[in-house]
């Protein structure tokens, strides 16, 4: 027997196996818990176009869902899309009580709650819901702001260093920072970096198993920031790897400075159904992104080493003085081999007083 | 009753007591157990010239020393200095057992377990050694390198800036971690600063209350590292709050660069009974201490903020190449208000392969 409360839990750790692979779609759990209170059924949303979390689950438990309770961590949604409504489903598989997360804001795929109850089925709402909306923070975020939710990546030394005085910079962070990169790439719809990196390093931009260099069988699309298209011909990011968009100001326009409108590449991506990005930089790149309000999150991979010369971390974030310095709510620090990473969201002034 | 094992972790927290305070002498606490293992006598080295801890606990205990244990951080003096040997005290106050950290590694003060044995005392040492050496660390490295254990603080914005565009630095750190800072300040012996910090934020370098101003009182001796004597007349540093050197060429020599010759500097404040120093910027004399190796500890107050722009925290370490990053050991993270501190020490290469 487990309590609704542990099934939610269970639900929102279910939910997050799809991280990386339901855009545009949410990710979203699905318990389901009979009579008695018992698991007959679990499923989450694995892919877009594939069954919603609620379907798996329910072909899982078959006749034990009736009389049951549908535990979710998002509204079942309302509409025929690439699937038929899971309301209808919950309806015809006589579960008797629905317990939601998060409401669905998006105005076509809502009133599941409303359909539910319509047929007579007992709906709760707000079961550790700031848990599930954390949870599925980029999708909310990109329905709310209409662009993709920006994680800026940055690796550094304590002293803010991304290379030392000659240029090499490989490697600042150890093997286990590099192999937490990965792992965060794999749960984004796209990465993005700037020509000037790509020049310099010529990243591979990739998920891959550090130790063997294997690819991961889903890869997030490349981008590529470069007003003028001076991307090598040769470059890593342009093999078969991974599709690879290198955005030019002829595709999206040009933005106030002349270089790539990055609200305009942001609106393109989210056209393109990217619902989460990784910026990885390089400084001057994700300086413009700050400066135009456009990073939500930040990980930083900080080394315990001092270099005291080198490309720093950030450029020209439109930051003058100390009182304009941009703030950040730090929300996880890990210790990650000899390494720490930083977790940390963009303070949202436009919130506040 | 409490084990010696006890005792000692407690003789550890009263002689840190001492530290900022002591010098030239060692932190050093003693703590007497009478025979059925009862406290009867506590004490630490307050100031040097005072009693020292053995003292203080012998005359606390009386009588009741005889038959009984000393538990003490660091062996027994067994020399006249200021005060009388330690050993002989012990010897007569009856005691039949003494506990002991750290062995005394000066030649002058050493002998003391010799001593002790020699009069039929049991002696015993190295119960909590690391950790009685880790509340001794300055001045068992003062006594091994023959200059002060030096700690750079800085304070820096996540993205390593420790002033923005404009030059305004004030406050990076919130208010708890200044007060941090104070504290630390209070342990140490002198205040380092380069001339560049001095006349750009004109520093008080002294231990104050934030929250009244009021001095504490006993304050470190303020060191200004000014090659050519440019330190401004009126200088907050030339105040009577608090001794102040300003530290020229003409004093202490030329440095291969031409500025005040940084290990002349650090055998002159030894010279001077300093054990302790706390570097405290700026950029280019931290980076000058580096480069020279002549940094024991770090000490990073690192605010959730980013900048961008603006002097970073450490200029030229002479570090050219990544493969030569100076590498730092954490000891300890903290949360202070909302900033981070790091504490770490540097990486003894010469100890290594
Ligand atoms: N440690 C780390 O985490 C990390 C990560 C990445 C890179 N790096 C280091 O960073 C260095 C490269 O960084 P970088 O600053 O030179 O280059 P970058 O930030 O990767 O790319 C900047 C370039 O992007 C193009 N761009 C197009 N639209 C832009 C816009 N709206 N705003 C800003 N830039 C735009 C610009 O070139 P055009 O005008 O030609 O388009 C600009 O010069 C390398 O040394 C690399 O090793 C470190
Ligand atoms: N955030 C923080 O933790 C923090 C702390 C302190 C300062 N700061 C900021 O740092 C800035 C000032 O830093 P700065 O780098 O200009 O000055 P600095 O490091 O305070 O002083 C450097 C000066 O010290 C003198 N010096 C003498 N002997 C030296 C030697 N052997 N090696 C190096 N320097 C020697 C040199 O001037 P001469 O050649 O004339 O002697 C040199 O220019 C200010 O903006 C301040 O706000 C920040």
């Amino acid at each position: 027997m487990v309590t609704e409360d542990e099934a939610m839990r269970r639900a929102i750790a279910l939910a997050a196996r799809g991280l990386g692979t339901t855009s545009p779609n949410p990710v979203v759990g699905c318990i389901l818990l009979d009579a008695d209170g018992e698991i007959v059924g679990e499923g989450f949303h694995a892919y877009a176009g594939g069954p919603h979390a609620e379907i798996v689950a329910l072909a899982q438990a078959g006749q034990r869902a009736r009389g049951g309770t549908a535990v979710v961590t998002l509204e079942p949604c309302n509409h025929t899309g690439r699937t038929g409504p899971c309301s209808q489903a919950l309806i015809g598989a006589g579960v008797r009580r629905v317990v939601i997360a998060v409401d669905d804001p998006t105005p076509v795929a809502a009133g599941g709650a409303v359909t539910l109850r319509a047929a007579g089925i007992h709906v709760e709402t707000g079961i550790r819901r700031q848990e599930a909306s954390q949870g599925n923070i980029a999708w909310l975020t990109a329905v709310r702001r209409g662009r993709p939710y920006v994680t800026w990546k940055f690796a550094a030394t304590l002293d803010g260093r991304a290379a030392a005085a000659d240029g090499t910079s490989q490697w600042i962070t150890s093997q286990p920072a590099r192999t937490d990169v990965h792992a965060l790439r794999a749960t984004v719809d796209a990465i993005v970096a700037g020509v000037g990196t790509v020049i310099a390093d010529d990243p591979h931009l990739t998920v891959r198993d550090l130790r063997d260099g294997s690819l991961a069988i889903k890869q997030p699309l490349r981008v590529v920031v470069d007003s003028h298209g001076r991307t090598p011909e040769n470059a890593r990011v342009n093999d078969a790897a991974a599709p690879t968009w290198v955005v030019t100001n002829q595709e999206v326009g040009d933005g106030p400075d002349g270089r790539v409108d990055l609200n305009a590449l942001l609106t393109a991506l989210h056209g393109r159904g990217i619902r989460s990005v990784l910026l990885e930089g390089g400084p001057t790149l994700a300086g413009a992104f700050l400066a135009a309000g456009l990073v939500d999150q930040v990980v930083g991979y900080v080394a315990p080493k001092l270099l005291g010369a080198g490309k720093t971390a950030l450029l020209d974030a439109g930051v003058a003085t100390i009182g304009d310095a941009i703030e950040l709510d730090l929300t996880d620090i890990a210790q990650i081999g000899p390494d720490l990473r930083f977790t940390a969201t963009l303070r949202d002034k436009t919130l506040e007083g």
